[in-house]
């Protein structure tokens, strides 16, 4: 089964949304064995909204409509759609007197635009949405099958879950994909491919093999599409046992694994614990650790120490190294991750000082200069980066990344 | 001047990355007065690059392609743009020798595949990428201009910066947009469109009102095309100045502002500090907090007090309060706040203790029950909150956000 996404709304036109909806969907969708085919994302325009449709009915025998859907001027997605199924909005008694009851819930004041939400295409059928107030609506036409839900979110995600896949599901057009996703670090692509060429000339015609890099891995996804999911699934994995052996040092997790979460399972397995202490990475890291569930098994807390004061209070780094070799220093850094693991009397520590920028770099010590220190059960292993760049945002995210690759080798012996 | 983005590669359409680059080029081309008529996104597929090639060039005055350029064998984009435009790959040599100095500085060595990126359509125009080693390509047919960059980010930001807005520039084919975001808190957005519905029925012909609600903040677009920026601006500035009478306590930034930037500028201004302790959020409030440049004149810094023992030993929360009452409590999250304050010597600080989930949720205190403290100068004001459901990250994000907006009330004297 083929599917289309459209989303309606400028704000992702003018870049004011990263459309977030459409990668979920893909991936709830390409769970259940439907391919999504195309990703269009239109003007609240009229004419733009009809010749997408009419494009995706082309290709597609699916289309889902995100967008365009709440109690606001700004939509006309209803009234395009009543244009292109030829039908007429009509009240819908049960959807008003949900909505009369979820407001009577919350207690607040509903008015004449929440009540128009029941206004709704007398041709379709209609998806409740018991988390919100815009329900989806379901059409067919000639073989497509065309879907409009609102863009929120939760309410999307809602209506995708427990609405739209179940219904899918019954038709018995899904098609079956195996994805597997190998996280491999430490090797740059070209690299990779070199070394992995013959591997991949020998992959079965049904399974592919595409390269995702970004600044700290590279991902190899392996994708295998037919009819039986066991079966698919024993040939990538047959493929994945080929891999580890040609490359085992640069793997370090699957599919929606990540540093974090791989730390997490090595610390859980060893019965060992974490502290941390940030200065320019600013809380950052300790939100990577805590972004796994069940990380209290392993995790303590960490300090930002991001005044000069409170690496002295707090953490007892001396006065004289930070006036002597500044905050941005190996002996700062080393005498923050020293306090905190005693501190918090862990196995492991992790300590940043460095300058994130925009401003604050001098020719010495331009912005983007990190110092990471690691210390594990009787060693304190220290690191100086030079980030090229002067983007905040940037420098953060690169410097708590590595950091977290430099914990993952102590931990595993590879320091 | 009417462009389409058009991003090539499995992993959009497969969710496993979300399209960040498209709201990138779309935010910059909407500055420079681009107006982006669609995104659209398609598979590594022979055919299906040149349909959306095609489709494009009906509509925009500009297709901008990326995507589909590493050194890896997924990538026959260069192959489907020959066809296209009727020409072949030849090798460039400036761009053969930028790599080769390239692979010299990085002291690393260099393969045919590396080579390769220097096979290049014959009849384009070559834009230089000095920051990797996939060249931009830029092709003219009938009255269309095609561009094709890496999918890279840095890649991607740099060509789309440095190369391809000051040839556009000089086309002088550009037209005027002046896009300003209100954002607004504290009132759903049915109620905002009634409140706004006189002020916005009386909007100027090409001044436009979108309304992009987040679980946050709803925020008002207001949006104007014409020709001279300066007469757009002051369009939009007088609307804005009627607005700020029509609902002067719900508005509290503007564009790109944010709680965190809001609340520093506040900071600034009072000279006035801030400390946080966290145990739910997990460091996410100080990420938000040091996400802002210049957060070194307030902020001290935090302790992500993630174990009781930390509470206890670091904060000195007391044995019966966590015993009494458990970590998630009223009484729990007042001491942590009043102890971090006083630790770190401060105006301000912010606690949060709550239960994130997925699991750990009991029947008296669910997954999504967290308790927020906020120390002022003389007084402690804490509240609890029921998030629904049991998503993790989102239930961070809520809390996180709901503390920063106790805190704006609370340093606005509004609590």
């Amino acid at each position: 089964m083929k599917a289309e996404i459209i989303t309606i709304g400028d704000e992702i036109l003018i870049g004011q949304i990263v459309d977030t909806n459409s990668a979920w969907i893909a991936k709830e969708f390409n769970l259940a064995g439907i391919e999504i085919y195309q990703i269009t994302s239109v003007h609240d325009d009229h004419y733009h909204i009809l010749e997408a449709m009419s494009n995706a009915e082309k290709n597609a025998d699916l289309v889902i409509i995100t967008g365009g859907l709440g109690p606001t001027k700004d939509d006309i997605t209803k009234k395009v759609i009543c244009e292109y199924f030829n039908t007429k909005l009509i009240f819908h008694q049960p959807t008003l007197d949900a909505i009369i009851e979820r407001f009577k819930l919350r207690n607040v004041d509903m008015n004449q635009l929440n009540k128009d939400q029941a206004l709704l295409p007398e041709t379709c059928t209609i998806l409740p949405n018991k988390v919100g107030t815009a329900p989806g609506m379901w059409f067919e036409k000639n073989d497509t099958i065309f879907v409009s839900i609102p863009g929120v979110p939760f309410e999307m995600q809602y209506l995708i879950s427990e609405q739209i896949l179940p219904r899918l599901r019954e038709t018995g057009l899904t098609k079956a994909i195996y994805h597997r996703t190998v996280l491999t670090q430490g090797v740059p692509e070209s690299m990779l491919a070199e070394k992995l060429e013959d591997w991949e000339n020998r992959l079965p015609d049904n399974v592919k093999l595409a390269y995702l890099p970004n600044p700290m891995a590279v991902r190899l996804r392996l994708s295998a599409l037919g009819n039986d999911t066991q079966v698919l699934k024993s040939l990538v994995e047959k493929e994945i046992e080929k891999l580890k052996l040609i490359i085992p040092k640069y793997i370090f997790g699957y599919d929606d694994d990540n540093l974090a979460s791989v730390i997490g399972r090595y610390l859980v397995e060893r019965n060992e614990s974490l502290a941390i202490t940030e200065s320019c990475t600013g809380g950052y890291i300790s939100h990577l650790i805590t972004s796994v569930p069940g990380c209290s098994e392993y995790y303590k807390g960490s300090v930002t120490a991001y005044s000069n004061e409170v690496k002295q209070n707090i953490l007892g780094v001396k006065k004289e190294s930070l006036n002597n070799f500044g905050a941005v220093s190996k002996e700062v850094a080393e005498e923050m991750v020293v306090a905190v693991k005693n501190l918090f009397d862990t196995d492991y520590a992790v300590a940043t000082t460095g300058i994130a920028g925009p401003d604050g770099g001098t020719e010495e010590k331009p912005v983007g200069t990190v110092w990471i220190a690691i210390a594990g059960k009787d060693k304190v292993y220290s690191y100086k980066y030079t980030f090229v760049g002067d983007k905040r945002e940037r420098n953060i995210i690169r410097s708590s990344q590595t950091s977290l690759q430099l914990l993952r080798r102590l931990i595993l012996q590879e320091l």
